[in-house]
């Protein structure tokens, strides 16, 4: 059994690791840390784990939290993991972080967009960004995990493929992007309230949403050349659920080379499913689940492509992802305590 | 491996359970009857399936469907079971109801109620009424399940120890019940529309809905006497959930006591939670789950008990507890392949 | 014109009230003060005004609030009106009070409720409890306002007709309320957060909700006598929208009785709609009107009342309420600047 | 007092027109035609109208619809308008019609696009497509009006400035527009199903949907050559707003010229408003209202130009838009009877 820590275990991503690792089979939960409930029974913060999990939560900087683990997962704000991954690596422990912090290679482009420090360079240079997809091997031999943001889930794994085999024109790419109220976590805001979400409809975070960078950073590895993106947010009324609207203009409009390109990336991925022509997936349809649904629309008239990627921004988005890149790290089934099947409707 | 089929597979109840069969680990999906999609492959009716269940569907009457299976699931409309029933009777197989057919003892209070013929009287004295934390040892030995509905399983859970241990004044229960959307399935009604739904909030069936016979014989069955209720069920926006909040005059106003029989009843229940006093369930919690969570407040004002019972409509209200049946009737782990972590937030 | 002030303008009851007074064809609105906003436009606060009401907001205690105005509103939370209160009387002006702290008689009641002191007793003998329907002469006349809480307004509606002619068994009496979030008002508050209230259902404030002596007050006054009732609210995520059902066991079960002295009653109110049999109202049917609207069922079976009664709980429950008050305070027609066509759908 | 009707006066935008009708001072609704609801009360359809319009419907062939009328408005699906265009033409009546048979002015186009013949040219040639902020001075003098599509009415008006200035590049416009479901209509359709759109979100009618025309067609004209866009509707779960995510190049890139363009055509447009850099419109805050709200943002990085326009898709999407028509066709005050307050929250 691996012994896995979650230090931030009681915001919305933290609920969603231990939801998903207390049903894990290989998993045996050693610690639960939490700023705001130390000393509380989770299933006092989350009724809904009454008898499933029990345990008495811990201050987040409980050393026995890193003690007792093999992996240790972080689901803290930016700017809080640099030091907790310091102690987890000097003790030969690995760890998966979930924010922002180990994301960007460049630390001026971490100061720049996040206005504080990056990690040290040493560390940093440890870090691979986790997404199975695109890099399973590195993080089979990783020790430090930067689990990837949702919205750059959702724009790499539709874009990868095609900027890999020079398919589109880089300067082209236009991402409107739509997530789930979830995504803010479970601070407190006057935009998170009930009242002020639903029935509306708004763009965020115009033009320098923090997942720029980071979506540029992986689009121009994966091309071989400095890529800038347009991508804007929207809050759309659901708790879960992420779109990415991905527009870009191939290098030739061949609709059937695309196809096949997709299928030979990832007709064997666990977790993309591929549609059809005409067919287009529902955030609906990876509700709960890990998987990133694709599906894409040559348009003749005006030669543009258009990508439609989803995801739950809670489980392919974070905590999902999280878990597979446990799994990789620690040599068990990709796909082990990972969910498939939407909860619908 | 249990085969089953289900007949009736692609309204909201038919796909909660081949969401759960599909994940059954001793369950093989043999065939799957509908009437509108014959011929498609299920994951085309449901694209979440895509991947996880791809078998082609049947016309409902297929007797393949029989044939191939060890229980037959039905998810039809009232009035569609008798002949079915008879026909999975005839050929020694097991059968679940989830319709009304097989519920109400009485064929004149059925015909009363629900303007069409009940099944024939032989077959009807072979029913059990599927509800497991009453009738467990019943439900083993049968062959023939009347699943509950998704209103009185909330309801019977509620008031069964009590009115079993004589603690209630029989003649003091008033239940008022909201329901999400779900429960009126995917026929399509105008008011099933989002827009309708959306934002608004209305009693409807009063003050004859057709589930209060149900819990008016099971009520007296269990109390020996017979029992009238007032029922008075809402319409909410949400898709999942099921709420009763019922009212009614114990014979001594001792809370302890009362707690204390629900422990004896239920403690060991592994789908029944217990709220400690001061705490009500909200239908988040049991969201995509098998359970029904109780809490109880007696008020000592007015001498009154207030029980709250949560559900999901479409598990423990349906689909869940239809599994339930099928694991005891089949001799397997009675919570085998059912849900217990709600899908939260 | 009447020159108004609103003092706690900023949540969401001082926002309905500007909305319609700003639109009111005899009102002036002479300042708005807020805690959190003071020197912003009220506009910036609520972009929505833009170009409506662009009045700059002042400190809740600028005493220019009470001298340029010749009726003042108050939405506050309970235990900040006393003193102001005073203020507005001592100059002469009038005042209705949004808040709870006037609506009690009972200082030692109120104590015992909201666990702080009552306003004093001379100035709480000037209050006048501000139901139209019920004392519309004696609001003429007054000076203070005690705008009544929104739960109670549903109830007090349905019940009093009914209770003023000795129809009931005023023993009887349980009250299932359902409210929309709104209620809850711009807090910040987990609970109040759109991913915790989404596809939710709960109750709350059981069994000592502080709306319960309020109502039984009221009830009390109509009746005659000591009333004690069951009162259950529950949210249930929509923004706006109350319903109460109320359960009740009349003297005589005759339907056509209770029709005919509702309609003696409420016939030409302008603001109470009356349902045929067999009809109920709908929240959604009363979405951002002042209307109250009423259905009932009796029940032949048991013999049991149920009285639907349903309001928008910022308009008839609070703020609209609030205008109609004050309309009757200054002379001008009743309805006027009230909205009576619902938003749909 | 202008006196008209409303063919297909049951579905959605039907209702938001006699909604508005209604309270507006200098109109009298002569009659009501509907295919579903003739010879019942419109409060029977309609339950939130008892008391406020409780006339008879009448058959939509009803002659007695055109003769008693001033103006006729037609709430119809396309392809139905044709003929009751040209009676009410005939009799020298106004028109002015919501569907889409006389929006397009190519009649092959409109084959293509409707899969059905369009009106006939010289009627066609009469009809003046009415967005007043672009056409005012047609359509005062017009006698038939095509009333535009919602997501068309959020385009152009974004764009218009824009292009009659050549500030653009024509060639690089992709619009990324998101819809609440009440656009869908009140017709029976399982993607309209609460439960299908509750906490989902999708793409539909990529990557033809048949506003694309209308679109291109206006936008065409005001640039003076010809334009093609990429459009990508969604769908998101609220019942009224719609926004449009607008990309395009300027010419040369220049916020404060592009600001000053869009004051200089709109800052005196009773029904348009431009926000300040760094601002964006929510779709809570024209809820109800006849207002498009206008931000941008000028992205430096990309050169790219971000316009988000929204509305209410049933008011100045479609109902209210059409008032402000037959506010300019008969003389009236053009914002008259016109909400500008949003219902919030």
């Amino acid at each position: 059994m691996v012994k896995v820590s979650v230090i931030g275990a009681t915001g919305y991503t933290g609920q969603e690791l231990v939801r998903m690792l207390a049903r894990h089979p290989a998993v045996e939960i050693a610690g639960l840390g939490t700023q705001s409930y130390a000393q509380k029974k989770y299933s006092e913060v989350y009724p809904h784990f009454r008898g499933v999990v029990d345990l008495v939560c811990s201050e987040p900087g409980d050393p026995a939290l890193i003690e007792k683990a093999d992996v240790v997962f972080l689901a803290l704000p930016h700017g809080l993991s640099g030091t907790l991954v310091a102690q987890i690596h000097a003790q030969g422990k690995k760890v998966v972080d979930l924010g922002a912090d180990f994301r960007l290679k460049n630390r001026a482009v971490y100061k720049e967009w996040y206005k504080t420090e990056a990690p040290g360079e040493a560390l940093l240079a440890q870090a691979v960004y986790g997404l199975p997809e695109v890099k399973r091997e590195m993080i089979k031999k990783a020790t430090i995990i930067a689990n990837p943001g949702c919205y750059p889930t959702t724009v790499i794994l539709a874009l990868y493929p095609l900027l890999k085999e020079k398919l589109l024109d880089p300067r082209t790419i236009i991402i409107d992007s739509k997530s789930g109220v979830s995504g803010a976590g479970r601070g407190l805001n006057v935009a998170s309230l009930y009242s002020e979400v639903n029935e509306d409809l708004k763009v965020y975070g115009l033009p320098r949403h923090r997942h720029t960078p980071e979506i540029e950073q992986e689009l121009s590895a994966i091309a071989g050349s400095a890529i800038m993106v347009n991508f804007t947010p929207h809050l759309v009324p659901l708790t879960r659920g992420m779109m990415s609207t991905i527009y870009c203009v191939p290098e030739t409009p061949d609709a059937d080379k695309i196809a096949e390109v997709y299928r030979s990336y990832y007709a064997h991925e666990p977790f993309v499913r591929l549609y059809p022509p005409w067919e287009f997936p529902h955030t609906k349809w990876v509700h709960g689940t890990n998987y990133c649904d694709l599906g894409f629309s040559l348009d003749e008239r005006t030669g543009r492509l258009v990508i439609i990627s989803v995801i739950d921004n809670l489980t392919k988005g974070a905590s999902g992802q999280a878990i597979q890149n446990m799994n990789l790290l620690c040599g068990l089934d990709e796909t082990m305590g990972l969910p498939k099947l939407a909860l619908f409707p």
